[in-house]
């Protein structure tokens, strides 16, 4: 059976990235995507696990040649998506788990096909608000613009299939597994011969 | 949140019975459909809780009225899901769990709104062939017809949105309780005001 691309979005402060990290960590078959980028590795980071590392020539001449499901520019740096990398790990039946931002969402519902796009969300921005203090990482002005663009993404919600409405940890993770399982039960997805 | 009706279809044979008796026994505030018949009501059975128990001239008038879901004439007597029962059972905030032949289900998918199809499979024929046998409980000549039933039935799959293949009764039941919990998470099911 071919793997399924599930599309993660969900603004910082709403548990998503706990909530991955416990779901895939008991999931079989299921890894993150790795995305391309021009910025220099860190140390530590490896090419092919953490990041593709490539030039901007490369990278233009991708967007040119649509190679990208999404591609952004953000700090002066390219990522991006590689159709052709997530193509070959669902063709070898692995499901693919990308946490992108909701622009990049957006570009790649405009060519869905079978994607499963889920939204992680915080009870309310009043909420996201208090757990981006407690955290107490960033600045007063950094959480303020952290709020502005959640609200922002918060009026795309109803384009995605799916919504998780993280006010209880567990109860969130078991949500994102039933969904991850249920969408392995869609009748379109399975090749079937019963008779 | 209002409830979510499970339309529930599947061959004798394939675990329906026992997967269902199983998953709701676990879940709360989920509940069989109680149909309305014109047969007599037999020892023990109780009037709203086994069925509704209505007159021929009255469901002549319900069909008439269209108050069924779905309505079918077996061994001279009636059988149907009265549609006003079911919506003040969702409204309620109950899901509702309606077991029922493809014919049935067929007439509720084409004035589908959201409902939940689901079809529960045996891994092939021959399998049903297998388990109908060892079951001992019918004569060769009906499990035959059973057969054919099925092969008629499965004909239909693709217009269910999942399909559980019981090849293992607990993943199927795991299976069953995913697509019941995913359907919560449906951001067109929710009402929520995160902003």
């Amino acid at each position: 059976m071919k793997g399924i691309l599930f599309v993660i979005s969900g603004p910082s402060g709403a548990g998503k990235g706990t909530i991955l990290e416990r779901v895939l960590k008991d999931r079989q078959n299921t890894e993150f995507s790795v995305s391309a980028t021009t910025r220099a590795p860190r140390p530590g980071e490896v090419e092919g696990v953490h990041y593709f590392f490539i030039t901007r020539e490369e990278f233009q001449n991708r967007i040119e040649s649509s190679s990208f499901l999404e591609w952004a520019h953000v700090h002066d740096e390219y990522y991006g998506t590689l159709r052709d990398w997530v193509r070959s790990r669902l063709d070898e039946g692995h499901d693919v788990v990308l946490d992108i931002d909701v622009q990049g969402a957006l570009q790649i519902m405009e060519k869905a096909v079978d994607e499963v796009f889920i939204f992680i969300a915080a009870p309310s921005i009043d909420e996201l608000h208090r757990r981006l203090t407690k955290r107490g990482t960033e600045s007063g002005e950094k959480i303020m613009r952290r709020l502005e663009v959640a609200r922002h993404e918060l009026e795309h919600v109803s384009k995605y299939e799916y919504l998780i409405i993280n006010d209880d940890l567990s109860l969130a993770c078991e949500q994102l597994s039933a969904i991850m399982a249920s969408e392995k039960c869609r009748t379109k997805r399975l090749e079937y011969n019963l008779i």
